[in-house]
């Protein structure tokens, strides 16, 4: 999607360890104009799957999810959280997440109410890099015995292997920008 | 305004300790059509007044945020952001929220790229009852020399006092549900 590359190059600040901040626009300060164009594109590109429910995860993917959905007959937005620790008491579905960038696991998880055999679901969310969220993503999905109908992503760093492991899988992962390399030293970004 | 009000008759849950469990809908499932009504009544509430911003913390005030910005001619949504600890490196803008539920001190973050005296913000969130959420918001808001226009809330818990604490330093609390009592043994609400 050639208006999120742009906003990328302009706003996005390359970092050392193959990091890319788009804090300006996407997971801090939110453009929501450009969201609700990225909602339209996700429509576009899963047009004819019966999707009946978006998850994502907090924080970053929520704002990214709920403009989403508008463009998806609003369909409810689910959002997993993150937990201090999991709580056994059978109402919630729960996974462990590796952050590579907190360098620890944390507990997740969503209500049962919110998620049943019958949903047809599109995870959305802001990254995917190692694609250890979207593995518990997708595990809540299925322990729930729903369908993950596909991925859509805002920006894959196509370079750490995520989101090929997933499509290997045979999971549609859609992706609006796909990075393929950065460079600290020089600040350049190549797409795919 | 009605519409919230039937639904948290509806779908919300009372519990003992003066909780209300709204996830069906707010908090954890997202009604994003209940929430662009919710952003078409602050529209209407606040109409005339400047904003350029609207602020918000995460997570649950994010969906709502994103969507409210859209009456709000697009404005950018900033999320503050719950941090393990304080990086003092003068980058962020920082405040101590004290959570009743958690029953604990957490640092929140906004980078100060975000916020400038030049800013008229509107503070969004899903919950107001004893007001430390907002008051650290606000706080930030004012360290960066920016004026808040107004404060949007989803449900306010009027009986927690924290919202006419808010009116009586001068702030505007447009409050969509003002409950006034809830009674866990009946599951009874009462709005003002």
């Amino acid at each position: 999607m050639k208006e999120l590359e742009d906003r990328i190059r302009q706003d996005g600040i390359v970092k050392a360890g193959d990091v890319l901040k788009v804090d300006a626009f996407l997971n801090h300060q939110c453009d929501v104009e450009l969201f609700d164009h990225m909602g339209a594109e996700w429509a576009r590109l899963f047009e004819g799957v019966p999707i009946n429910k978006i998850l994502t995860i907090e924080a970053s993917g929520i704002g990214i999810a709920c403009i989403a959905a508008q463009h998806f007959g609003n369909v409810p937005v689910v959002f997993a959280k993150k937990a201090q620790s999991i709580n056994l008491d059978g109402e919630q579905y729960s996974t462990t997440i590796y952050s590579f960038t907190k360098k620890r696991e944390f507990p997740v998880i969503v209500g049962r109410r919110f998620l049943s055999p019958g949903d047809h679901v599109l995870i959305i969310d802001d990254f995917l890099a190692n694609g250890c969220a979207l593995e518990g993503l997708i595990a809540i999905v299925e322990s729930a015995g729903a369908t993950v109908e596909g991925i859509g992503i805002a920006i894959e760093k196509g370079f750490q292997g995520g989101g090929d492991k997933l499509r290997e899988r045979g999971y549609r992962v859609e992706s609006l920008a796909r990075l393929v390399g950065m460079d600290c030293e020089t600040g350049e970004l190549t797409f795919a």
